[in-house]
């Protein structure tokens, strides 16, 4: 009684959401690729995460896709003129890369397309990011539509489904859920702005949500602070 | 009474629909932020192709954004493992890049975040192009909804528009419409295959729309062959 193993490309920053996102779709049965984007962020600390991350959590494949969103300028994550805020902010934050989960996504697409997977996964989060438009619910289903009328597979009735496990959690929940499924969380990088060996800061909006999320969850926190 | 001047972002790939598309937008009283990629297509004349269009049609910037496309495979025009069909052919072609007019929307998308431009043009085409499920009415329609919850200026309630004036046009239709406008086709190029010099193969699916469109439309066709 052999069953066809799903499979599925999972967006993979390097980060705590990512790599629960991975665990996640690992758990559900999906064989999952992998793939993250070297897109002019100021570290590269990020993409060595996300293989070390890929490798630790069983990926069938983790590519790394580059896209030159720098030149686009707009956000403190690309642009060296823009300072990385260290006490908290309002609104849509300056870290905000116009557009990114769309471009991410879309690239995903076309990586499923390829492989002939039908399934997405993303590790948006709408509790914590309430500040990033293309980080909640409206969005994933706006991009799933788009997907169905986008591709091959979608118009020849094969359906793309885009899956966001974490969008309702808060990070408190991310991280026990992750724990419980073995995620190494001491293998990822959520800081915007570590230092040169990677080491966090402890006090950009990021590492805030991140420290405050461990303490909430009872999980000892194994980040490495400058 | 001054008017002031609406901003949009116009993707140019260096071929005639594209041009078309950019005079169109220019003739319709706005200042065009062009935009082309770098995705791993095997020919650079393309690129050279959209500088040269931007500057004759009078684009207000041009910019090439690089993305590693070519990465994923699965088509004629990145991967040199499948080659470009040099005879008609049904459904959707090999030269199909997958979801690549969904990545290129969503960079551009970016773009006039940044560049605080509400409109995109894309000369995308349902006609000529039946074969590419991205090039639908239903497509453009799907992505001006995503990008309307997917943004900072979409949530703040400053909506996108994208426009994509040919969908419904034949090919000799949109020669018509170019010629009259003054766009030079002479300098666009349209070849999927074209020699290291930049001239068209004439034999290839965009060759023989483009050859025909010219003829249909009574207009002389300066395509340099082979």
């Amino acid at each position: 009684m052999g069953k066809t193993v799903d499979k599925a490309v999972v967006l993979l920053s390097g980060g705590l959401d990512s790599a629960t996102t991975l665990a996640m779709a690992r758990a559900a049965g999906y064989a999952c690729h992998a793939i993250s984007f070297d897109y002019g962020q100021r570290h590269r600390c990020e993409l060595e995460a996300a293989a070390r991350v890929a490798a630790q959590l069983g990926a069938a494949s983790h590519r790394v896709v580059s896209l030159g969103l720098g030149d686009l300028g707009g956000s403190a994550l690309t642009d060296p003129a823009i300072d990385v805020p260290h006490a908290p902010t309002s609104g849509i934050p300056v870290t905000y890369v116009p557009a990114r989960n769309t471009v991410f996504l879309a690239v995903a697409l076309g990586c499923a397309e390829v492989l002939e997977a039908a399934h997405l996964f993303v590790g948006v989060n709408a509790v914590d990011y309430s500040g990033y438009p293309d980080c909640r619910p409206a969005f994933i289903t706006a991009f799933e539509a788009l997907a169905n009328v986008a591709t091959r597979a979608g118009v020849e009735g094969r359906p793309f489904r885009v899956h966001a496990p974490l969008i309702e959690l808060t990070k408190a929940e991310i991280i026990r859920q992750g724990h419980a499924l073995g995620v190494d969380y001491g293998l990822t990088v959520s800081c915007y702005d570590p230092d040169p060996e990677g080491r966090a800061c402890g006090q950009c909006d990021s590492c805030r949500l991140r420290a405050a999320g461990f303490r909430a969850a009872g999980v000892a926190d194994p980040t490495i602070y400058q």
